[in-house]
């Protein structure tokens, strides 16, 4: 059994994580912290007002850092469910100590200093694990994230909208000189469990933001290495991301080449779905590990509609994911 | 025309009050207040981030209070959509001033010092103004309303409690040695725009809360002359309140009595409307200033349904229904 | 008083149309219809298992057109409600009787048989009407609708499609070698108060339906004079139409040019609110009859975004702004 | 392996079921039927159309049940997700070839003839079976059950409604002659995957229903042996059921007494989790096999707050926890 520690365990991802973890034939779950100020410190995870769904499943409480200290050369995995500074300030603590960590923030997304001063709003002082750590969308780095320290977990969106164009890239099918217009919609659990007017339930409803500036853009473009437009929307729904891609084919690009790349790369995934008819819809995965994807072609334009749970292939399942991979488990263990 | 302040306005309540006064063909608006600390402080009420949907039609700055005492002998008529605490100790400041004062929150409602020191957490200091309030059940007060200077708007869930009940307890027809059973469903705006973890969108979902203890239960008890157990629910809706209510008659008492009990106290009432069939459901009301009362009878159980919008008829609806009142305008005017 | 019927009056824009023209100062309604094969023929509009939200309001019988036969050369105006094929088999009867007929239906909306036959699936047979028919985009054809007898009152997609383009292109400011890429999610609603699996409350989720299919596509091509791509989504919340429209700006354009472009067209129309900064939430329009626009701009990328309720500025709110226009009242009388 | 055919998979609970018994160490599907009359038959159960949630975890076909007469006599154990009269007649042919039958209808629920016709609307002609059915109320009959042929597994509200109440009516802790009024709220899906205009999207919003009437009182009352006063509520929901239960304690009875109560008859039982503090909300269970249950206690007033998700708790994952129970495996075996 591994041992496995998950920092900002409060959270959506992080109890999400907790969840599946504690399911997991290979791992125990070592410890799950908060913050040394947060309210929620010395209670357990499936308190009535934190995360009842648990209880009876994960009865872990958790507690500040400190208290793992003493037991951290013990602890084989960390998994960071952290705000973006908070992960760039302590992983390098624990990978020092020889722990493998999955980090679900955007600390180590992208391999350029400039990136975080200007999207995340802080200097990145770790330039030495920015160049060693690996990003985990799972389906196309596998071979790197088995002899990975540090894997970066992707974003939510940079998920949904890699999945579908990457093997379409791959095989050159793609007009690159036209850039693909990526329109996603976010579930509210998106932002986090924090309260803010944003995410009052009377406030919210379908709407445009981060037009242009959202940080996910050149998370995106950095690893498809293409340029996007990316729009970002939040919907009025707790969990799921919905993307509609529109791009523009190469001249005589038919159905079949489509289907023929998608399936090239997926066929033998097990948490990609890819749909010979019809197009996904939300609640094809809401709950569940997969990202499903279909897509339409009329001349030369193409629509690719990907889904996921931003919460699961967003986040928590597709950190699971890759940490079965880099231990050598089955992809899908403890996921479905 | 009138000259009317509302305080609180940047609320759900506040926001409601000024929509209907705006097409008020004998109001004014004479100001819209935020608290000195409000970051509201300044902008327009239909500021993007605050009321959008009232672009066009109440483009009016929130200001400080202080903007307006040099005016307040203008002031005809001032709504309080204010917490109630706030409310209790601005209330007497407005009445000296000689305005007609509506106030939406709980400060005058319960003619009991101890009340407020129980369920309000203050010690009421005004008890001169609470033996001058009038309650603003408008349907049953309307006499007292007309002269009232102190007009303390119900709460939203005694509303949608005690319009039903009152006719049959007016009536004689209750079997008051069992109390009725009153459970109520709110959707979230009752609980205010404030951000908080409770009414975080991926929060809510049904609960009950507060029981034997919500400050409603006493507010009903008051004014219906009627203990009753009340329980009160969150659901995962923004506007509304559907209330059931299970109570037992006298022996003999028959459906044509309650009907004719309902129908002798409202049938001239153009804001509650009773279901002579079936029984009325959430959406018959939202966004309308009605309470929608229906019923069934089997031996001597009655249930009772009614549903209101509880910013509505629970709360701006049944405000300006009071002022219209008093100031012998139809009981309608702006509302339907 | 204009007499004014309403065909189709059981379904969700019929039951809207119903309700402005009862508050309206210069129609009176001359009767209500539904089909005659209708389970609710008979039966009140406002009955609790059809729209109790109008008890008291608008408590007039649903009844087969033939009862209104003999009274026809006395009805003024006619509102059609109904099945694409329905309106074009009837539409030229009121017409042919001296009737001013609004549309609402997709019958008269472009003018080109082979259209219909595509897209509609039934052969048209009125190449005159067809000919005379205006089409409702009030903003824009406001001259043609003043003096037209038959006004094809646009669809709820087009409608939000348009409004935000139609300046840009009038304005020369778009690059039209390449196509505006339109997303659009739409609330159940628009689909119709028929039940199918489709809209069965635990069936809907956020998900694209029609790729290069919908009809829609031609409507808005048509009439914008430039071709696009438009894909719809269905979304899960009952009213409005949110739009994300993605194209591209001719060399040198900025976002003033943008922002004097809308005004131009826009400043003095009050039902389409441009946004001078922020963009539009879907609710700043649910329930209302307005049009909310905003934008962004880099480089050459353009995003725009609108937002409507698709009932109301989609459907019965542009239909009675219409007829405002053609009678020469205020535009928005009985809306706001 | 036990074989096991779902009849009328293709609703949710028999999809449900599927996705249960796909997952479990023991079972092997046998077959996945739909009526020969179904649309549905031919289709896989993850059709995109149907239940795409399941590509790629149940892609079986859903097929007449003439297709498996010739290997009836190979099947262990049938699942009966079937209408109420469709269980009834078909039933005795599976039990008469030895099956084991787990019937989610109320047709084996209550052994009185008169009950089925009053409340369901046929004539029940298999007194022998109503004879051996046992009540499949998991956490009470669990000694009954293990030797059981037919198991009728009982309805979503009768689940909800007397779990929190059999201990106290079993520890004599109830004043019984009042009789305890239940109000629930169940999500749409408890009226099944059938389009009607009840539920559809637009059409649902909170309301009451079935007042007096509902074929779930007599169920609760019969099981319970205590009259109930039983409203259904429909909520705007997918999934769960919300239940408030206000009864009257004998004189002297203390929270202690209730909590112990409680405990004694769950405090080992997997599947019901007692609070003993604050009060569960529906998003403890939605998508989880447990039944919650909190309480408060004043004088002699006691409210029981009961949650759920009727699908689950309320239907398959009962069936499923009968199953495991009546084959002597874990309770929870493919639940959690």
């Amino acid at each position: 059994m591994l041992k496995a520690l998950i920092v900002g365990a409060s959270g959506y991802a992080g109890a999400q994580l907790a969840f599946y973890l504690s399911k997991h034939p290979h791992i125990e779950i070592a410890g799950l912290t908060v913050s040394e100020k947060s309210a929620d410190a010395g209670k357990l995870l499936s308190d009535f007002e934190l995360h009842p769904q648990l209880k009876g499943l994960v009865d872990l409480p958790l507690l500040p850092m400190a208290d793992y200290t003493a037991i951290i050369q013990d602890i084989d995995i960390v998994f960071l469910a952290t705000e973006h500074s908070v992960s760039h300030d302590i992983a390098p603590y624990f990978l020092e100590q020889g722990c493998i960590v999955f980090d679900l923030s955007g600390a180590f997304r992208v391999n350029s200093l400039g990136f975080y001063t200007e999207f995340y709003g802080f200097n990145h002082q770790h330039q030495t694990w920015l160049d060693k750590a690996v990003y985990g969308l799972a389906e196309w780095n596998d071979k790197l994230i088995k002899h990975a320290q540090l894997i970066a977990v992707p974003g939510c969106y940079p998920t949904a909208a890699q999945l579908p164009l990457k093997p379409l890239i791959a095989e050159g099918l793609l007009d690159d000189t036209q850039w693909p217009v990526i329109n996603a919609v976010s579930g509210v659990s998106g932002a986090g469990r924090k309260a803010s007017l944003k995410n009052h339930f009377c406030e919210v409803s379908l709407h445009a933001y981060g037009l242009f500036s959202h940080r996910h853009q050149p998370e995106i473009a950095t690893h498809l290495g293409q340029e996007v437009i990316f729009t970002p929307h939040l919907g009025s729904f707790k969990q799921g991301i919905h993307a509609t891609i529109t791009c523009r084919v190469k001249d005589g690009v038919t159905t079949d080449d489509i289907l023929a790349a998608l399936n090239k790369y997926y066929a033998h995934k097990p948490l990609v779905r890819v749909y010979q008819q019809g197009w996904p819809a939300l609640k094809s995965v809401v709950g569940l590990p997969y990202c499903d994807i279909g897509f339409a072609l009329k001349d030369r334009h193409l629509i690719l509609i990907s889904v996921e749970d931003n919460l699961l292939k967003g986040a928590a399942a597709q950190a699971v994911q890759c940490m079965n991979i880099r231990f050598g488990f089955d992809e899908t263990t403890s996921l479905i």
